[in-house]
């Protein structure tokens, strides 16, 4: 939360900004405001109306080598029926990141690692939870009935509201997921629910894979039920079929200069994001590419799906190989690098960005000078 | 249009209809009124307020064997820059449809034969045009400055209001394609412009293919200008893509007892129709099926994109092979029927259902007796 | 319909357009195709695509005076129990008004008097209806059940599927109202259904007037069930509300060139046209105004609820007073003037611009030249 | 924000819930996830996946004639041009709501007090701002350059991202309102932004109250240019139309068994929200009326338009009259009493429910038992 205490800003000395002077009898008038659950706007005004943002959140980097060692630790000393969920959960490197269980701003993420055979038991909630798998062979996960299987680097929802439970299975191999969920949002606003199933794992209602087959490219199934639901039916959008829709979109354009060539992963019912409150993107660096620096509001988290470069959050660097996780916290500076001159690299991130247009504060920002580059800290 | 003269409908015999019986006195009024730019209501009421339509269309079936020697016929006989476009019109076998230059309701349908080297000459125009691929090589089209190719069974979009013009490369095969625009619609709604080009072909001001190569599945491009028109950015829908599609679906889906598995071409941005005032489909008939009959308001022209078989239309059975062209007047009973045992067949169509939906008057029927089926006339 | 045969236009000479000249060969060819339900595209194309829309319809001008007289004439001659609905049917002086029961476009307009104590029977069709009181007292209209007084000047809606009935209480006076539909529409569509009540009349099922009572200005009933109907649940909209909001608009605000002070009847749950497939405004001319000319796509018939002037269109003058009823027809140049130096002109109108908009054809010009003033025909 | 310490619950001895039972090693395994910005899930599961939301607000009522007398007393001890907006804050009566400067919820509310002649210097912020003003006269403010003028009871916007100043004139006569912004929503989403306007305050350039005067009832402006911002033309809703929208509103409906005649303040353009953010109604208690308890997320400040009464929150009895305010927060059980048998009571009320709309969490239950009323706390 923005503190009351603001350090001095010689932009607040100007009409249109707090400027009062203490005396004793306004002392005594604000210890009569608090006493009737009030205070004098001024004491407070250039705290809570700020310039600009300033997050409370830091660019922080985890190192899948380590987290994957930690998340096989999990495996060997909590069984998942005991942990509910056995996740290793990220937090920012910041009060707030440790107070609200955030990855960065009202973002939560973690890493799953299941081994063939464990189930997760069925349950739901009103935060919505979306899933990146890293590594393994067999996953699945059963929303409202759908099963779905689940590949290397495929990305999976479980909306706001649905059953879910999630396995691998007896004949498949340890794997391991990133969850984005927006538990900490749902939390700060008061708005969060939660059900356990009637039994440890739901029974499939529907052909596995159905949802996903039944939404192929820009073809929408007819003559069935209609999709009436605020999120995507697609469910699963295979890594395949993204890498290529990337491919085929860098032959012909020059994509952002801050993201390469980005993609949104969409919903093929309404063209917007995939569930109401996440959004999640692949983006390809290719060969050598240097972005050029902007900030934005909300708030990113990265795995990367491929390939070794770095990325200069807020003036710092951060390397990052194969399957790290790293994030952009709101208002920071970022700009992105792939360090191998001719492979091109993959960067799957989740974000708050439905959040931010919700609320009308989609604000962004380039660079302007140093040819649109951070100075970078020593 | 519909005319004033009805035949006597027994159901007319009762409060709510007219019923009114002529006197001396009344057709001394009626004279009156018509001198006045007006008539009597009862007289027109139950001709203009039918109980249910009846349309001024008939099903109607070309053979692609014989509409293919007159496109071949056509290209002998005349130079696209004489005709404009080179194109043999299907007029619906009914007085509206000759007069309406329809090929059911108000669409307007023609197949067009291009030799390598060929061109259509730019322009534009309010009615909204699309097209399917029967045959060929090297064939394209330019859709404001975006160069499209085309491959057999694609299907192409030219939107309102699009500067467009067609070929076919000087390395290519003849092709024939089958057009399928809203001109008359655009008659009857007296909304119909069209302009020339300032020069005879569009110089492409962008990467070949570079829509639909940007449109890939449910990902969608971030980082660049984002579409905005009322129609889709995908612009061509590749015929291998449409039918892995349709058989994904058909892997987890029983269909629709009416169309088997029918998919809609969607615009990826919204979900909806690719283009405002037509829509198109692409129907497997697994092999041996015979479906159920119904029917609804909307016009469905259909080119049989593989496979063989019959549909009974208004109790008349109408026999197709590949690529011949048939179609459904609005509120006729309809079924398909596969006619090989074992191979699917697949039905292209586009239809005016957009109109429908805007009008708030898309309304379907099932038949109920007789098992689905209609009686088929001898 | 357009028609086939086109007046030879010196802008057809040119490429891009069709400019094929006939040949024994070719007449024989047209004759092989017109033998298997086809044409030559360029023998038809010049007309059916033409440079801009020529409308079928005439402007045309009914005095309220005379069709006041045939009103009461219908009203003495027929019972409104075998008349359906006692209706003088107005018809655009042009081929296409007669022969499609038109006003203008396709769009039908009556008018229709009432005695204290007559009912028009409950019935229901796919045509959407709104009416404009001209005068009388105690009418009513009972539409889903919804009873809904009238008063002179009010516009009223009765949409699409919904049962209605009309009359005049007992205790009323004779009651006159312009009624308008989109019956040609319907028809044209083959989208037109109709069902007769299994009673003379309904049984109100709210108490009166619930639904204007429930829709003031621009709050919105909370707390009750949600209005989920596509068309507005105002239902009425009360003259003394409809002119104070021009007078309001008009103390802040120059209006449109072209049309003084008008404003939309809008549903309140969606800020858009009241019904799906008619809108309505109401306009104020101040006194002396003359205004600029425009033309657009659409038709618009126009009922003078107040003052006297006349109207210019195409080029033709049309004098108007009181309830005088006028038409323009698509793509006709027409401006307006208020005769009365010092007192504001009303103008009720409707059109068909939600159809243009869907069909994303709703396209306008200014008169650039001649100070925005049509010559005038002698 | 959710503690990650949580009360034991007997619900959590289930399967589907976190039970891992600590040792040594696991304790050794927390410490080093914690050196690497991580956490184990299940240890922090069950606090941040509650069963239901537990608000971190109180209710809490502010009695108008105490709040009056501190604003009063801010009049003498601070000038505006100082304090930049000489509001007294309400700060919700929990830690939560003095650290984020809340009244309840992530919601901002104070106490505007303004002499005749004062201004407050105009400037901008992403946070969205509504006023109900509670007395004075001849207070105004002025919108991104449009005037509007401001009387008791009525309700104003000053929505995201536009420039805004008040004042009262120097005839009029003192003036108190009560503030609601979404200040600590803006906070909490880090996308804060402040400007200050180059000059005190701006120089109106549209007539005055151009944008109420030009959407009037359920008619909308045409011919002008379309009004294309995400929040309402409308700007400020009069009392007196308010009242007379209510009391039709009751003439025929039985209103809300919670809420008694409860009506949103919406935009016309939508049917939406006036504002992105936040919401606001007006509500009537008839004589007497004692409405059955209900809960739902979202949080609501309540200000006593009229009338004396009390509302039970969450078991706790709270007596208002006329300009108290109160405050709802999230999932609260709350009832409303009318004390006066015979006259009404208004209560006026704004609430975060666009965001829960948004995020896809509005989520209501009534009270089954007791008659649908709270035990209330002795
Ligand atoms: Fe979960
Ligand atoms: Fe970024
Ligand atoms: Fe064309
Ligand atoms: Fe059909
Ligand atoms: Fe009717
Ligand atoms: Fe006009
Ligand atoms: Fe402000
Ligand atoms: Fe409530």
């Amino acid at each position: 939360m923005a503190s009351v205490v603001s350090k001095p800003d010689p932009r607040d000395a100007q009409l249109g900004r707090a400027r009062v002077t203490d005396t004793d009898e306004l002392r005594q008038f604000y210890a009569e405001l608090g006493a009737h659950n009030a205070d004098a706007f001024w004491n407070r005004a250039n705290a809570i109306e700020p310039w600009e943002p300033q997050s409370r959140y830091n660019p922080t980097l985890w190192k899948y080598a380590e987290m994957r060692e930690l998340c096989l630790r999990a495996v060997e000393l909590v069984r998942p029926e005991d942990a509910g969920r056995r996740v290793v959960t990220l937090l920012n490197d910041s009060d707030a990141g440790r107070a609200n269980t955030a990855v960065c701003g009202w973002l939560f993420s973690g890493l799953q690692a299941m081994r063939p055979g464990e189930i997760t038991p069925a349950h739901k909630h009103t935060a919505s939870a979306h899933r990146f798998i890293m590594e393994g062979g067999g996953a699945y996960t059963v929303v409202d009935g759908h099963h779905i299987t689940l590949g290397k680097n495929d990305y999976v929802l479980t909306p706001n509201g649905c059953w879910h439970d999630h396995g691998v299975a007896a004949d498949g191999q340890l794997s391991i997921w990133q969850d984005g969920l927006d538990i900490p949002l749902m939390n700060c606003m008061e708005s969060n629910f939660y059900a356990v199933y009637d039994a440890p794992a739901q029974t499939p209602g529907f052909p596995a894979d159905d949802l996903p087959l039944s939404y192929g490219g820009a073809m929408q199934p007819d003559g069935v039920e209609a999709w009436a639901r605020p999120f995507s039916p697609t469910m699963v959008y295979r890594w395949e079929q993204v890498r290529d829709a990337i491919w085929n979109f860098a032959k012909v354009s020059d994509g952002s200069p801050f993201d390469g060539h980005i993609m949104r992963y969409s919903n093929p019912r309404t063209g917007g994001w995939a569930l109401q409150t996440m959004g999640a993107h692949m983006q390809m660096l290719k060969g050598g590419l240097h972005t050029r620096a902007h900030r934005h509001t909300g708030n990113v988290v990265y795995n990367v799906a491929q390939g070794r470069g770095y990325s200069v959050i807020g003036g710092r660097r951060f390397d990052w190989a194969e399957h790290d996780i790293f994030c952009v916290p709101a208002w920071a500076w970022h700009e992105h690098v792939n360090l191998d001159a001719s492979e091109e690299a993959f960067l799957f991130s989740f974000n708050d960005f439905p959040v931010m247009e919700a609320l009308g504060v989609r604000i962004e920002e380039a660079l302007e000078d140093k040819d649109g580059r951070q100075q970078v800290q020593a």
